[in-house]
């Protein structure tokens, strides 16, 4: 006689199996940042394979056809309580995903990535797109094959959207670029016509020491917790994850550059609040995993621009900047540091961008991945219309291709829908912003007085203990109660950079 | 029809078996790593579950029949290699003395090293045997238990011994130990007699930043290739290997206590160098690994104690030394800072002990172990036995717990066996450097002049490369031409104590 299992004992089944996976997943997450962190060189070998090792561990525990049993006999379960329910549906959602990828795709993608990887790498070395381009051309052929094995109704480049942002599609940024073209473009001429503010004083000499202990004491003001937490060193800062109670930041250190380590501090913190903030209850769970690339994002970008940025973060935080830098501050008032690191003007590179011109970098960026996915553009013809797109968008002239078509690893990542998610993470930002600014009374006064609990409490309950509980669409909706608009960005961008340029005093 | 596979098809299946388990094992040593230099507080608990699903997964993996047919139908494979049949030989018995522990016996053991833990850490907060005495009961029953799983000839902690020291076993030690009592007390008991030399001054104030500078001076000379490793801080000094090219060591600071951090650099140093010059291609397998503890201890007590306390060591050193603590060391001879740093004196602590009187700790241990094993001794009696011990052989009162039978985490852990290996390091150490000395002319002017390289070179042709390969017996007899003796470390012993104290001149 069989006895069936109560859904209680079911669920304690699956939550076993998902967080056996979790914690592989994690392992391989310790190892990954010890190797941006502390490896030594020549371990770097042996440390691939490990990490390869646990990947296919973690694969397969996921693949099991037991989960997948367990998962639809759970799926018809009705006694199970809605988050349960959501983490059963969406594991179900993830499960099938993965089964979709025969073994044969997935071994040619693995190799095909490591071969683009090293591509890239050379082509960087040697300044030329060319030797990378054939290795791209199969990259996009592997990525039009994943859209058509993951399946889509609009356009193929929804497919590969959806593993980073479930929901967003083409239609929808479409929209929103249009919306950046349309309306940001006018706003980047106008600033262009004013004097640019002078930021020389920022690449004077700023020891590292002291640095160090500045971005310590911000993470600290803003809420991160040091004893579930740890910053250290890396070449490029990030963010990574073991468990909420163990969620660690990385940052560097440029002695002519004071931006570098302030900003990815407030940035990474950012990121950093969110996976500290997701239910540790949920270990392993789609509930305990953060809502999309693009939510993510906008934790960052909310900490580093609409409040790392703003001209009241820095009241309560530059006289203490100026006593830590006597030499190089303490003749600079205020309104020139806030100018200063405000600075809008169209350059080559993504990742040193200000705010505004960055979304034509990420624009570009989408526009091309679409053309590439849809056939409408070709990977030998990519120089060209990179350097193009530039000067059409941001009147630059792009001189070689490391600072063009090479300078972003995630073509060779096979990471092709990532970009659109950095911009919508602004978007997320303004708007999450403006509703808290509204629902919470003394917020930017207590932004001015460097206290930011409310602010984290905010953020807290209404993003991040939901996990993966709604998709960034429906979460956006819930919080502010609309659909992403672009609207807010815009008006936060013309507010700001209005009063940062006298645009309206013209 | 069935193609019977080739040897060496078979030979490659066992290597990836092994080294998909290797890898596995060393993700766990890189969480260990971590654990111990890195981990935020509060994210401890999440990283004891990621380890034991790891340890489930590693197990498992070993544990798995089909490893065991091949590694049976290897066994009758005779176009292998003699390392080949080594490796198979070994992973064989490896693998069958894994699988004849019940699953019902792990389980228990495992949660009975939880709560011996538990209350070993308790009882020494309340500095009262009394609190960790039922758990230790409980714990010698089980390794009675374990012994008869294993099963045994002679005596039952020959079982136990083996697991640490291939070969060891009761009647080997008893004659050791007998040798330690018989020579090495008559030596105590004359130095007893003489001024205790001053060695205050190594407690005079020594600067972090400065200690550690010259720690990484003296494992750069001893040939520790940063390339393939690094040192961190940690609590207690450990040595971690995630593969040859990758072999970590950590080290702890005392700014009250030069010889805190000189020590364990120099023994954590020569444990690294073991496994920096382990094979690299027998990764994952049997020759791959070190011989045994007694063998790896070995090596950092022939750095630690016949190089790094001797005197032709701090001839080329201490100058420099002198340098950095100016005014701590300036004003002290070469001849007194010698004899400071091989101060003969019984004590209480086992791992603060000098190199002569550390083997009655040891044996003491041994004794203590041998009895709770064959039943002739109690663990209701054990502290009691500890301090009468402790009278009889050192001439120490114990004053309490703490600095009695609480001193070591070994039992918690269910470590019995291990001691003895501490012993049989420095042993094999005298025997091995005796050896060196005279198969290599001009190794001591060598080591005078802060040149390692030969002594390097030759513990890596005779020891490291070897693995596994030798038992610590065969590696002994082969290297030295004999089987492990007491004497060549109670000559060396006479003859450093000797001088040092003026033993001959009475």
């Amino acid at each position: 006689m069989t006895v069936q299992k109560t859904s209680a004992d079911l669920y304690q089944d699956y939550v076993e199996k998902m967080q056996k996976i979790a914690d592989v997943r994690n392992a391989m997450s310790v190892l990954g940042w010890d190797q941006e962190t502390y490896l030594p060189p020549a371990g770097a070998t042996f440390r691939g394979r490990q990490l390869t090792t646990l990947s296919t561990i973690a694969h397969e525990l996921f693949a099991d056809e037991s989960l997948g049993g367990l998962l639809r006999e759970l799926g018809n379960r009705t006694d199970l309580s809605a988050i349960q329910q959501k983490n059963v549906a969406l594991s179900l959602e993830d499960y099938e995903k993965n089964r979709k990828y025969p073994a044969a795709f997935v071994a040619e993608m693995s190799s095909a990535t490591n071969a683009a990887y090293h591509a890239w790498i050379k082509a960087r070395k040697e300044n030329n797109f060319a030797v990378f381009e054939p290795l791209l051309a199969k990259m996009v052929d592997l990525k039009k094959r994943e859209a058509d094995i993951l399946g889509y109704t609009g356009h193929p480049y929804d497919a590969l959207l959806n593993e980073y942002e479930r929901g967003a599609d083409v239609q929808m940024l479409d929209t929103i670029f249009r919306d950046v073209k349309n309306s940001l473009l006018p706003l980047l001429q106008q600033i262009a016509l004013r004097d640019v503010p002078d930021r020389k004083f920022l690449a004077r000499h700023y020891p590292k020491d002291q640095q160090w202990e500045f971005g310590l004491g911000i993470l600290r003001s803003m809420g991160y917790d040091f004893n579930a937490g740890r910053q250290d060193v890396s070449e490029h800062p990030f963010t990574t994850s073991f468990n909420p109670r163990d969620v660690r930041v990385t940052t560097r250190i440029d002695e002519q550059d004071l931006g570098n380590m302030t900003w990815s501090c407030i940035h990474e913190g950012g990121h950093a609040l969110y996976e500290q903030g997701l239910p540790a209850e949920e270990y392993g769970l789609p509930c305990g995993e953060a809502a999309s690339l693009g939510i993510h994002e906008s934790q960052s970008r909310l900490w580093e621009n609409n409040v790392g940025r703003s001209l009241i973060f820095w009241q309560h935080h530059y006289g203490n900047l100026q006593g830590i830098f006597r030499s190089n501050l303490l003749a600079v008032p205020l309104q020139n540091f806030y100018k200063a690191i405000n600075l809008v003007q169209p350059s080559l590179i993504r990742t040193e961008a200000d705010e505004l011109t960055y979304h034509f970098h990420v624009m570009i960026r989408y526009e091309i991945e679409k053309g590439l996915l849809d056939g409408s553009l070709q990977t030998k013809d990519l120089r060209d219309i990179w350097n193009q797109y530039y000067l059409d968008y941001l009147q630059v002239k792009v001189p070689d291709d490391l600072r063009g078509v090479l300078q972003d690893i995630h073509w060779s990542h096979g990471s092709f829908g990532y970009f659109p998610t950095y911009s919508l993470g602004s978007f997320y930002a303004a708007q999450l912003y403006n509703t808290a600014v509204k629902q919470v009374p003394g917020l930017e006064n207590a932004i001015a007085s460097g206290n930011y609990n409310t602010l984290l409490e905010w953020l807290r309950n209404n993003i991040h203990r939901y996990g993966r509980f709604y998709t960034s669409n429906e979460l956006c909706e819930k919080v502010t109660g609309e659909k992403l608009s672009f609207k807010h960005f815009l008006a936060y961008a013309e507010k700001k950079y209005g009063g940062i340029y006298e645009l309206n005093e013209q």
